[in-house]
């Protein structure tokens, strides 16, 4: 899968990172080969696939920035809107299918490439017109096509299946794309964060850190509306949001958070550094900064596990600076932590781990029943009211021995200050 | 309508543009005023306009940068999505409904806020939670609900209308909202557009660009993709789509075409500067470059007499510098022009206006058909091919008089090399 071992190469130029189509012909060959090996998938299936969609601003014809649906690009690698694919299960033979433009969009959109173009750009066996789909398809005489469909778990919300004019009633759903989770993709993000990580100097504001993606690193799209909380804001989990849009002025002894990630091709980074605007921790950031932990995955760990360790950490850090008063495993017993975190279907939901977040403590322990209040020093958390939140983002990578942090940026209250 | 005359006023800071409650509380006056004077509007009739929603990327949840619906922006200037809004005609009172946020998403979201606060805010008479819409609006006894739907005829697409749960089926449907532009609105683009002008410098790439208009200009969004084209890439219109993302390296000699425009608080600027990469205009980009027009708009023109008058403008142009060869007249005659433009019903569609475009011949040129192509010195066309494309747009209020320009960059020759 090393870029110099299979052409064409999708890169942008300069520093930013290249990607080798062979990252998705062999995603292509693992799904066929799980799809073989899977109960009641029958010979002579096709497995068609739909694209995203180039969208418009309501009801304007101005173009949405486009960004391709995730699972079509881990499939196909394509930038371009509106096309298909089918890959032949069997035979592992793909077929990209793309719009027809008329020659006349030329003046509006430039060259209009054919099919041998993109054939070329995107290592595919065959490239045919998305008109053209239900006779190619119907040539290939498939016995069933396999569309993609399922329930996004982060989300909930179901993921759209592959629909065309004339497309057979005679098709199976298989499992939602993350079923299609591979090493082949996670190798790619190790890559990608650690090219963030030189690249990106973190300590920047939004509208720079944008530019600076861009401009370096290639990057069309930032990975989410990024967070750029400071002072109390930095304890409002998703601040950056239209009703805040990352408007407040920094002051001099505020603590700024910000949660910020590049995306180059589909590949998202999500990286927090939290650090006091003037450069120099006061006693209680520092002990707040330092209350939090990177607790050691290791493969096959189960996510609630590391859950609840966090939460025992979290609670013994926020005993010894005082917050709370009392027995940790008493906490843990009746659930104090839960009045500082999510619960744990939130925090699934929310894609949240324990290990990123820390201190959001301020509205939750406000709803703190009496059961939970009574190990709360009122008098130490008054003290932290208004104080804002910590919150401290890596990009790992899990290996069977621990894990590797990909992320470069200075971290401790010694690095941060030196910064 | 000064921003010191009325209060509240949005302003994001430092050199942001300050603009007043007024503006919106002048734009639902002016409507109820129309609607009164309108035939067939029958009395104690309610406008209800269903404001923009978050949308998330696909199947995810990840929340697309939100950005208000420009009709809902123009009738109540609120920034948060998911809202509705009504007037009551006779009286002109207006009611903002925001969504109703459980108190636990103050995690997420931060201070969830009472309505008071968007009372205040947006200078409306009353805020109500959306999900009592359908008793707020009997409480009115409404005669009739007066929704909005049209067909935008850029795009051909129809807005969306206002719906609920529970909307009462006796409504009668409002004109677009292309009806409701005002002159109020003008007047701000107007300030906009300077502000704009004097903000920006526009030799940037187009990050850079970006990260000005946000850092300078608070501006959240641009108004569009941006077309930076270079080379012969500047020839197409709207280069920097997901299939040609701006990602061509400039090159000594190449002309470059940057076609930007920042967006703040749903009013946009849209500028396209052109000018040689190294600083220096070559005899033939000089030549090229000068043959546009800025034809003189006054009010009540026709579109499509500017059209015809910039066709032959260009026309002439090109014969001078031996492009086309012959009379002008003649050329008109047969329509020679259209060969080098789009026809009159793309060019409405797509918003380019004549004097905002020239010279993206070349795809063009190869479709002449045998009457016009006697016009064409293929010689002369052969030395600017791959020459790319001059396009100047300027930001322009159009007065009883003429013209104002509004934009403040270098635009003539000497202006461009010197800076």
């Amino acid at each position: 899968l090393s870029p110099s071992s299979f052409r064409p190469v999708y890169w942008l130029g300069n520093e930013t990172l290249r990607v080798s189509a062979a990252l998705f012909a062999e995603n292509r060959r693992r799904l066929c080969k799980e799809l073989k090996a899977k109960d009641g998938v029958v010979p002579q299936s096709v497995v068609v696939l739909q694209g995203g969609e180039q969208k418009q601003r309501y009801c304007t014809d101005t173009d949405l920035l486009f960004r391709q649906e995730s699972f079509f690009h881990w499939a196909f690698g394509v930038t371009e809107p509106d096309c298909y694919g089918a890959i032949d299960v069997n035979s592992g033979k793909s077929i990209l299918f793309v719009l027809k433009l008329p020659e006349s969009y030329a003046t509006w959109m430039g060259e209009i490439f054919p099919k041998e173009h993109f054939k070329e750009k995107y290592a595919v066996d065959e490239v045919q017109y998305t008109c053209d789909i239900v006779d190619v398809l119907s040539n290939l005489r498939p016995s069933t096509l396999l569309t993609l469909r399922g329930q996004n778990t982060d989300s909930g919300s179901i993921c759209r299946e592959a629909s065309f004019e004339g497309i057979s009633r005679k098709r199976e759903l298989i499992l939602h794309s993350v079923a299609m989770q591979s090493r082949s993709i996670d190798v790619l993000i190790c890559d990608f964060c650690c090219a963030q990580s030189v690249l990106f100097p973190f300590f920047l504001p939004y509208s720079l850190f944008q530019h600076y993606c861009y401009n370096k690193g290639g990057m069309r799209h930032t990975s989410y509306t990024c967070i750029c909380g400071t002072g109390n804001n930095s304890s409002i989990l998703h601040y950056g949001h239209a009703g805040a849009p990352n408007d407040k002025t920094i002051m001099d002894g505020d603590m700024c958070l910000f949660d910020m990630g590049g995306e180059y091709y589909c590949y998202s980074s999500d990286i927090t550094c939290s650090f006091p605007a003037n450069g120099k921790f006061t006693t209680d950031q520092r002990a707040m900064y330092e209350a939090k932990s990177l607790s050691a995955f290791v493969e096959g760990v189960k996510w609630t596990d590391m859950h609840h360790l966090a939460d025992r950490v979290h609670l013994k850090e926020l005993v010894k600076i005082s917050i709370l008063i009392g027995c940790v495993e008493d906490m843990l017993k009746i659930t104090t932590s839960q009045m500082f975190g999510q619960s744990d279907s939130e925090s699934r939901r929310r894609k949240h781990s324990p290990v990123q977040r820390l201190a959001e403590y301020e509205h939750r322990a406000q709803s703190a029943n009496p059961a939970q209040s009574c190990f709360i020093n009122n008098q130490v958390l008054a003290r932290f009211r208004g104080f804002g939140g910590v919150r401290v983002e890596e990009n790992i990578a899990v290996t069977a021995d621990g894990i590797e942090v990909l992320t470069c940026v200075p971290r401790t209250v010694e690095e941060i200050e030196k910064f």
